[in-house]
């Protein structure tokens, strides 16, 4: 990754296209706010905020990087979490293989960071995207990037639209399931379909691909099992095209964030010939208050090390119509609400003490969120700290997000959406 | 506003932050591209993609000034929807006699544009949020501010953050409903909430502002009922507080995108002294292809000439895993999901030619759709034009936004959010 263009971001100038900056930083830069160290209250942000813990953020990147470690598997998180390449930077840091991602508009910013090795988890059949794709590998050597193909029409639009190359493109043969996403239904046509791609002159097969968390939804041991068959018909198709990969050691790669537990095992089973096993988890990095903490498997793991939510949102209570209602000034702009509303945690008080809260979240409208009080605790004006679950639509919310210890802003991540 | 810096929007150059642009037009400014009249097929672009209409979109802004002007009401059309200072611009050629704004950080783009008239839909109880607000008044004679309050308490925090202050905060009494979002919930507390605010040396009680779509979400004969109840208590709030006031022609404000007609006719029936009635509509610029086609007045009104959807999205088939299932290169990331899925109505093939199609969106992930077919008449690499519901949350996820004839680019509307 170019370090430097990563370090740059901390150049850029802060102004009112960011929301939530104090107004008296306009002018300066994301560093210069960096390091002046301002307090979250007093020093002039306005709600509602979206702030990254630095210790849970820290303590996140270490524990999966030592879980990965550990098992033998590698890691290339899925960067669409975040689309922070100062994130992306440490998640390097801490060991990770490569990043993937999910379009070509997110391997263009992947690129203008010089990432150098990408898995794009689709198969990518857009002309325009591909041919740009085939000179940015011409004009770099040390560039590693590898898509999926999960049909032979996919593979079929590729080898057109990328007509004569310099490097093929390397490929993944991805095995779906029915019910699934994409994905090859059978392995009969995955077989159909890496034929198709050993035999195209623009593409290069070296491996196999797959996501299971479009299969099950749950912990429950029916929604495991259906993830664990899925795996066993992976490492079936992977022994099974031996013969067609272009490389000695091709990847396989399957792992969202839910059931990366099972995924690790099952790709470091025993193979026949060596195996690059790549898991491709993204939420961890953040970890939340509602989903992933329901379905992580170091959260339902006996004796493993969880991982901690780094995300939070401040928003005031702009109004209290009624003793059982407040709104706060956070809406579907500001906090995710696709995958669970957020949490009330924490209430800040005009006298700054911090106490804990527990209300329920009933509604978000565009720039509103509807509380249901028990009590009359909250006032007009008191600042509620709130866990959000699902961090990519939070994210995507966000341009720059600063980074907290307890109040103070330490660093501010830029986002790229 | 300031047309000088709207016009400077042109000069911003463009380059990986702005998904779905030609990579080629890297380096160069927004104001280049849209003059090349680019082919959102034939140059470059890459998928996914939000289009604007560019027919569509004058069309409602000459429809909804129309509207008002037959009407006699006035229009601060809500900003939030867009974002997007060159389309408030063009609101404000069309006669908008302000915009309305959620919250500081959006309140903050609107003067480095130099919006002049501002209504806050809000209680403002943020201290940094005053305390810039009253430099920002002090600074400028021609600014003309606005914002809700709805508690005594509320009054209070304004009070005292804002201090002593050189030009007091003009606010409406908001009067809510039970069931209903912020607003005071009946005569006797919006009174002493009017009173506290007259008494108060930072605000100055200039009017009574509401919001009826809270109240209903429909356009049954209960719903209108209830919309009208509603309207019929804000008149009377208006009269009873008329020596509240500190102007003799007070705001009366109501009227969101679903039931202004009913707004325009409560507003405007003859007041025993003068009024200002303001709409703050603001969907009606793209208007939809889903929750407000189905709710807008000018649609269910015999006779009126109704808005026009000015939103398209366009995403290729990255998978056709089963005759029956197709995966698109479009996500929550990049369109609405919160008021119905995306709604296929083109598809385009290889050949160009685009054709009426019809299938249903069943999900959306962070990255894809899901679309199920009933027949097999789509192939990988075809591109999909979508309608959108509810254009808030698309205009969020696009910092750049073509604006199309046909399939030509005609120029760029940039958000900031």
């Amino acid at each position: 990754m170019d370090l430097d263009a990563v370090a740059a971001i901390r150049d850029e100038r802060v102004d009112w296209r960011f929301k939530g900056l104090p107004a008296d930083v306009s002018g300066t830069t994301i560093g210069d706010v960096a390091d002046r160290r301002l307090d979250l209250f007093a020093d002039g942000f306005v709600g509602p905020l979206v702030v990254l813990d630095a210790a849970a953020l820290e303590h996140n990147l270490a524990t999966m990087a030592r879980w990965c470690a550990d098992r033998g598997v590698l890691l290339a998180p899925h960067g669409k979490t975040t689309m922070a390449p100062q994130l992306f930077a440490r998640q390097l840091a801490h060991g990770a293989w490569g990043i993937t991602a999910a379009n070509t508009s997110q391997l263009r910013v992947y690129r203008a960071f010089g990432v150098t090795r990408v898995l794009l988890a689709n198969q990518l059949v857009d002309p325009a995207g591909l041919r740009w794709l085939a000179r940015e590998l011409a004009a770099d050597d040390t560039f590693e990037f590898t898509c999926w193909v999960d049909s032979v029409a996919g593979v079929a639009r590729m080898t057109e639209a990328l007509g004569s190359v310099e490097r093929p493109v390397d490929v993944l043969v991805e095995l779906g399931a029915r019910g699934g996403r994409t994905g090859a239904r059978d392995q009969a046509t995955a077989l159909d379909v890496a034929r198709a791609a050993a035999a195209s002159p623009a593409l290069r097969l070296v491996g196999v691909g797959g996501y299971e968390g479009a299969l099950a939804h749950d912990a429950s041991p029916a929604a495991r099992s259906t993830v664990d068959s899925y795996l066993d018909s992976v490492r079936e198709l992977a022994i099974g095209l031996r013969d067609l990969f272009a490389v000695d050691e091709p990847i396989v790669t399957v792992g969202g964030s839910a059931y990366f537990d099972q995924v690790a095992a099952k790709l470091t089973e025993p193979w026949p010939f060596p195996v690059r096993p790549v898991l491709r988890s993204g939420a961890y990095i953040t970890h939340d208050d509602g989903f992933y903490r329901g379905i992580s498997p170091l959260g339902r793991t006996p004796g493993a090390q969880p991982f901690r939510s780094a995300l939070r949102a401040w928003a005031q209570v702009t109004s209290k119509p009624q003793p059982d209602l407040a709104l706060l000034t956070l809406g579907k702009r500001d906090a995710s609400f696709d995958e669970g509303l957020p949490e009330p945690q924490v209430v800040r008080g005009r006298d700054g003490v911090e106490r804990p809260f527990r209300a329920e979240v009933t509604a978000l409208n565009d720039q509103h969120a509807f509380v249901r009080l028990s009590d009359d605790d909250v006032e007009v004006g008191d600042w509620l700290g709130l866990g959000l679950s699902h961090p990519c639509t939070v994210f995507d919310k966000w341009p720059l997000i600063p980074v907290v210890e307890g109040t103070t802003v330490v660093d501010l991540v830029r986002t790229y959406f």
